[in-house]
């Protein structure tokens, strides 16, 4: 059992219950003993849905059966499962999707396509989904508001701890519920990982609505996070809105321009961002949170593939790893990353400290100040290029020697 | 003091003198102790010169020297020092690089613009170009034919073995000689690591000839190879050629599809490849050599990019460490290369063993004959799309403890 991320928040959030979003966890064996592995959620009826999903090519038969049903923008329920990604796993794939949302359909009286799933774990394996079929009454039954910590809990794989934030925004004059949960941590199997995340609110808003929120919600929160640059199968991030805050008042929103929209929005990215760091605190053998801060460039877009060519750069993450400053590295992932870049006009930051300054070294760096920098469990990396206005950041880890023990000694 | 890469050649190679070309080493002090970190190739009057270069936005100093000074096509002298890389070290960089070729050329008696340059080492600390100065005279003394293991290793920095490499083929109907040494390892500084290398031969080709064998020999050979993904500021291939065997009838050779050139070419190539792959023997804590083929993509361009992302994902790179078949991850890194890739017609040979077929597990494979395989220090990685007929390999190395040992506890 790998030890707590040094990085990981103290505790669990305090999270209220969603109207309309009742939770229930389930063990159904599907790979791991003596833990839970399944996650019910279920969902009012009039509950809308939004969705993004991994851009691999080769993505997951759930990745596909939510993609179908996405459309529709109705959800009834939601089913994750831990331990089996049923990815890879050709047409039995889509027939064990088929038959989860069938059997779950059934317990609670609704068509299967209003059923979305999410599974993380070993590729190549079939799935059995008839074991769903074994606690899926229970799940049913037992189902209740508000049990966020152990349905965050249920689809942990290789994370070293459960996920979730919530937030609270006024929808015109009405207050309503965010609450979301997400899981790590590295990228696939067998030690299974794959960026899951779900945010459900009592908000009501339109499927088109929530999903251009999500879209773009997703772009400086989960897209900006990279723990090793490998992309899983299975990475999926759902929104649900179940609309009962509309009993209370709150107004019904359509488009994702309605001005009444901007504390929700607010709200909604903060949660996003809250669980997309979450992630990155709980990378495969992270001791140190890193923020990539790029500015200067000739355009965000730019900014962005410059802090990402940074945050993946092996060197860069081993360097942190072993609490050096190391700018040199640092330029050569800036130069690396094909995007403009002047060398002569290139300035580097560690924690705040100029270390490098119009293409050579700040004379002026104190070398002691920089160690302690370096020391801390929170780094942050900022580069400035001197070219334009361009600004992005990302949030990554270090990468130490446990990444690849657990990557990698899981046969030995 | 690191082992010597399991993967290394039994020996350095046994290398002919070329004519034309004098080889010599010293201890200059750039910032080793106790061993050679200069090496001084002195060139006769009429060779020709080409290059390759990394493709940083960052170059170091001395790749803008060799850019500056190779449209004029004639070099008198190569001069390598390990130790400090000269990169990012501004108008002082710049300013060492003249110094450096200045007090060459005056040793020699020539142009400073005819003395090529390469650096290898740290990062932005000011190189100190009045050492060279020290040595010069007895370097230029001491110059001999054939000094090929001495050369190849005055340029080592994480390197854990010299590396060289000759071949011989007919010009017309003379006989030429080629010789090349390189140096890997990683990528970068501080623990020094940048890829060079340098191949001389006594054929009489013209600098526009070599430049395109060498733009073309570099395709599938020395860009065919990563170690980690991250791209020095110094990469440097530099090819010589004295003319020397003209002296013995060889024809001088002007175009590059010259139809004289087939058996050189194939020799030249031949050449390239034998130093790459010492590069990837070489790998900083590598294990294993793997050679990951990809075929049935849509073109040869899509089968590099897809080769390219299978060889430089972590996780694939530590399952190897870890002596796992995780075809589960190759199906992850071909989903996020971004190319066109089918899952239901993938199919993943691991040794020759296939492990996957139309997007699932191969029912038929022995897992006990694929552990066997992953045993041995040398991989092949397949991998069929069966969309085309695009086919590529590259080479690369498994990513293990000691890669981050090397790279992140140096300061520790």
């Amino acid at each position: 059992m790998p030890q707590v991320s040094p990085l990981a928040p103290e505790r669990f959030p305090e999270m209220p219950p969603i109207a309309g979003v009742r939770l229930a966890t389930a063990a159904a064996g599907i790979r791991y003993a003596g833990r839970t592995d399944v996650m019910l959620a279920l969902l009012d009826t009039g509950t809308t849905v939004a969705g993004v999903f991994t851009r691999s090519k080769c993505p997951s038969a759930p990745v596909d059966w939510c993609r179908m049903h996405l459309k529709a923008g109705a959800a009834r329920a939601l089913v994750v499962n831990s331990g089996n990604a049923n990815a890879f796993t050709g047409k039995s794939g889509q027939a064990a999707t088929r038959l989860t949302a069938e059997l779950t359909a059934e317990a609670i009286g609704c068509k299967p396509s209003t059923i979305f799933l999410a599974s993380t774990g070993v590729i190549g394996e079939p799935l059995d989904a008839r074991k769903f079929g074994g606690v899926m009454d229970d799940l049913v039954a037992n189902a209740a508001p508000g049990a966020w910590h152990e349905a965050a809990t249920a689809i942990m794989t290789t994370d070293t701890f459960a996920k979730g934030a919530a937030g609270i925004a006024r929808l015109g004059t009405t207050p309503v519920t965010i609450g979301g949960i997400a899981k790590g941590a590295g990228m696939i199997a067998p030690d299974m990982a794959t960026m899951l995340s779900f945010v459900f609110t009592d908000a009501p808003i339109s499927a088109r609505a929530l999903q251009s929120l999500l879209t773009h919600g997703v772009a400086d929160t989960f897209n900006a996070v990279t723990i090793d640059g490998d992309t899983s199968t299975s990475d999926t991030l759902l929104a649900f809105a179940t609309g009962a805050a509309a009993a209370h008042g709150a107004p019904m929103i359509t488009r994702a321009t309605d001005p009444r929209l901007g504390a929700f929005r607010k709200a909604f990215n903060a949660v996003l961002a809250n669980l997309a760091e979450q992630v990155a605190r709980d990378g495969e053998g992270a001791r140190k949170l890193v923020e990539v801060i790029v500015d200067g460039a000739v355009s965000k877009r730019s900014a962005r593939r410059i802090a990402l060519s940074i945050a993946n750069s092996p060197l860069v993450k081993t360097a942190i790893a072993g609490e050096d400053a190391n700018w040199g590295r640092v330029v050569m992932a800036v130069g690396k990353a094909g995007e403009p870049a002047k060398r002569d006009r290139l300035a580097i930051w560690f924690g705040g400290i100029r270390v490098a300054h119009k293409g050579e070294r700040d004379p002026a760096y104190d070398e002691a100040a920089v160690s302690a920098v370096m020391k801390k469990p929170e780094i942050v990396l900022k580069v400035s290029l001197g070219l334009g206005r361009g600004r992005d950041r990302v949030l990554t880890c270090d990468l130490t020697k446990d990444y690849v023990a657990i990557n990698g000694d899981y046969r030995s």
